[in-house]
């Protein structure tokens, strides 16, 4: 595992940024697991073709009070003690903007990641045993909730964490209602057969500041621009318990929150048990524990 | 002009926030001019209960085009030139945000003011003759575009420029396709019924500052949060040539805009000659006739 694997998709090593072709499947499963479900053949194939699936009120009224009930609790433990290594503030502020590692402490989210509705769906395509390579809350609080710029998660899990391909899937579980207003995530439909390699190094200890805002791993205007052209911006929105999957190479993002409705996520990053996670592919020593598994589990 | 009027809207006066009815009606004219048009009985309806309308497409491809050829002249001098005070930069950056007074130097834009399909709506709904309290572009620049918090521009003129009375109306219109995701204006439908006081006290200059983030004039959360639940919001959107009017006092802002897409619009401001500027209510020297305009004239 700590052996050096084939950069196959390098990035922040040039002046120039680039856009190569995805190296990877998007389905990784045999045809017969694919068969087998829980996806149909038309939600696999929509999946392949545009990296993203959103499925309306896939969780209960009452799965989400569960959760949300949790979730005020951290809150409001978090807002107490400063200490915790997982949990990030807004830029230029002191309101909570993520928490990390939230089915590790969290029954009720432990639990979530188990779930058949995520665990079953990242089993289908990613082809066997997954684990959980990260978890977190993102809160995006109304009034100040700020952007997430976009970006590819997979650029930032290779060249910070050493995942060597791709083949992790993310969920994200509404936990308030997504309008088109409070700053709902917006997909770039197909983005994810593409890699956008980025420019400038990335410094130690960058993950730190990174993860409130990013300044490397960041895509230029102009691969973004030309994305755009290509494949246009879908953002899904619906009530409370909704469940968007999304590629872990695909463009997303979101636009900042002014209205005084809340915006809480949960998301569940599920990667292959042969995927895991070697030496980062960028001079910097590994991320924590709870940004980046190194030590994976099957669920 | 000089003489101190009542103040009827005190605001950044008292530590504590309030809502308070408006005084003022919303239709200014008589019975017969609101007869004789251009809007319909029942788009003053509309707009006397909820403070705003929505025309998709008012204007056509072509006017768009003019429109648009003259402010990429525009903006193009403006990154030139860093001296014309009526240009305003987005924080904390270069790009351009907003420029002023648009409908002086460009004859397009001073024709665009005397257009009846704005200034004879504004003539209807304020009662008479009208002049240009302010026009400006804002830009949103495609992906660093930043929000505009909510705010009544009631409040400022008011509090900052002397305006005795709500008896103002503004325009939007559209010179970019308004999507969902790039940061369209939204409104709370009917707030232009309540007037919010704001705390703390204007500082002198302070315009300076706030036309780019603004800081003093900004409605608490708790009164933002009771409007919402009274009012919802409404997000227009529509196709470049679409126009928005918008009382004076209803509350509205905008996300942050991370597309790629530029969202450029057009505001001219239409006040009533019966409404003109007197001395500030707060106790700050006049802002520039760029702004404010104190010398009024018919059109």
């Amino acid at each position: 595992m700590t052996m050096m694997t084939t950069d196959l998709y390098p990035s922040r090593v040039a002046d120039q940024a680039g856009i190569t072709p995805r190296q990877d499947p998007v389905l990784h499963a045999t045809e017969a697991q694919l068969r087998a479900g829980p996806l149909s053949a038309d939600e696999l194939a929509f999946f392949d073709k545009n990296g993203y699936l959103f499925w309306p009120g896939r969780f209960t009224p009452a799965e989400v009070e569960r959760f949300r009930r949790e979730l005020d609790g951290m809150q409001s433990a978090a807002s107490r003690d400063d200490s915790e290594p997982q949990m990030v503030r807004e830029p230029g502020g002191t309101a909570v903007r993520s928490i990390f590692a939230v089915h590790e402490g969290q029954p009720v989210f432990a639990a979530m990641a188990r779930d058949p509705r995520l665990c079953g769906v990242a089993r289908q395509i990613l082809g066997g045993d997954v684990y959980i390579h990260q978890s977190r809350v993102n809160f995006k609080p109304g009034f100040i909730g700020k952007e997430f710029y976009w970006h590819s998660d997979f650029e930032t899990w290779h060249v910070e964490d050493g995942m060597p391909h791709m083949r992790a899937i993310s969920f994200s579980l509404l936990l308030d209602d997504n309008l088109p207003y409070n700053g709902p995530l917006m997909v770039m439909p197909g983005s994810h057969h593409h890699y956008i390699s980025c420019v400038g190094r990335t410094p130690a200890d960058h993950y730190k500041q990174s993860l409130r805002r990013q300044e490397y791993g960041v895509p230029d205007p102009e691969s973004l621009t030309r994305m755009y052209e290509q494949c246009g911006i879908a953002m899904p929105t619906g009530p409370a318990g909704s469940v968007l999957m999304f590629e872990c190479n695909i463009l997303h993002g979101s636009n900042s929150n002014i209205t005084p409705l809340s915006r809480r996520n949960v998301f569940m990053v599920y990667n292959s048990l042969e995927n895991t996670l070697g030496a980062p592919f960028a001079d910097v020593p590994p991320r924590p524990e709870h940004i980046a598994c190194r030590r994976p589990a099957a669920l």
